[in-house]
């Protein structure tokens, strides 16, 4: 039976999910990170659920299991999506006081541009957002699952300590990319246009036509020097602020409402 | 073996998915209320995938299955995502010409506010927009499967009709939502401030608690007389532009490059 955790007065709760499973090598770095910046409680997905964007589990039941307990620091595994594990943690262990912070990740691949509308890594922090919680996606650009975060975590210790002294503004949320090797610093940045081309490779089995995703990316600004992409690609981490309002309220007012 | 569609240069080409599945009433409402004003692709997944936001499917092979083949009327289903189903769609069944425009629905239920980040109707018309085609996403306030579209018909054809005419601005889609019963008009509007109260069903079986999601709606601005719950609650259609880029550019401006 899991119960409400009982959270020390005088230490920030800070809490930890991501997409690529409680077992990946960048939420263990991202707990040992800041570990000592507060209270950590940790509930991540018990399998790989990197693409899930937004998704929410219903009409099946989900389970939490606890993994760890230690002295400021609690890990579980959810059954659900990285969305499902911050709204169950939020319902089960927490009680009047929510976090006073969401992290998620730290991802291993990209999440810069359009990959953050189907990076479940951004969900997370999007629900984190919706209960008006300071809330940052972490992301590096390496696949590997051995990938070396050392050049990344200075930065997002800084930044989990400014953002838990000055809170981010109610609807906004950051998603933060690393690139791969040295981090030349932080830049604020847009969200770059771009989309997949989406090739998929194919496979014939038992007269049936299986598609696989593959596909390549595709920067449509490549010129521009202000988005997530050309920091990425300048060997600069991306701090992408993103609303959870997406209401087109220039096309609002200039075509609708006049 | 699927082959990409000779589409006729003199009709437009309107494409159609959901998240209910290619069997639900909603999507065989809206492809009947529009068959007459174009050529009609439609793939939409082969079990209901509701809640999936802008989920895509890797590592596991993807099934794309003709339904139906008729005068101007393919009907596919497919294994994946409503987003695996447009990107599936683009790549097997469209050559240089892509659809004119991408309709999603009609949705048992409302994605009105929040819910439009939790639901895969809204995904797949933000993936038709990313790909800059002009989308909509369309709902019904009635989660009902045998519910009654026939109020929400004449609305949802008077806009494809417009949009066929007059395209979306590249980078934003429309997220339309129609109250149960009569539909006193439509109303151009913001998202509305809200979330959810995640309280979760329990269950204990075998030693293990499972949590059921439940939950109640919150809105967060009840008094608002702008948002899309507002106007749903006055009997009308809501409108919301809907961007994909997410960028706070006010936050950019005002608080990280200043």
């Amino acid at each position: 039976m899991i119960e409400k955790i009982k959270f020390k007065q005088d230490k920030p709760i800070i809490f930890i999910t991501n997409d690529d499973s409680v077992h990946s090598k960048g939420i263990a770095e991202l707990i040992n990170s800041v570990a000592h910046l507060g209270q950590v409680v940790v509930v991540a997905p018990d399998v790989v659920r990197s693409g899930s964007s937004s998704a929410i589990t219903h009409g099946v039941g989900l389970e939490l299991k606890l993994l760890c307990s230690q002295d400021d620091l609690y890990i579980f595994s959810c059954s659900g999506t990285p969305v499902d594990c911050v709204k169950l943690a939020f319902f089960t262990l927490f009680d009047k006081q929510l976090p006073h912070i969401v992290l998620s990740g730290i991802n291993h691949g990209s999440n810069a541009s359009v990959n953050s509308l189907y990076s479940a890594t951004v969900g997370a922090a999007m629900e984190g957002c919706v209960n008006n919680i300071s809330s940052i996606a972490f992301s590096l650009c390496d696949h590997a699952d051995d990938a070396d975060f050392s050049n990344t975590l200075p930065h997002v210790v800084a930044m989990v300590e400014k953002v838990l002294k000055d809170p981010l503004p109610k609807g906004t949320f950051l998603n933060v990319n690393f690139p791969k090797g040295v981090v030349q610093g932080l830049k604020f940045v847009r969200q770059a246009d771009a989309r997949w081309s989406e090739e998929y490779d194919k496979t014939f089995e038992k007269g049936t036509t299986q598609y696989w995703l593959a596909g390549y990316f595709d920067n449509r600004e490549p010129n521009a020097v202000d988005t997530d992409e050309w920091a990425l690609s300048s060997g600069l981490g991306s701090v992408v602020p993103v609303k959870i309002d997406m209401t087109d309220y220039d096309w609002l007012e200039n075509n609708c409402l006049k």
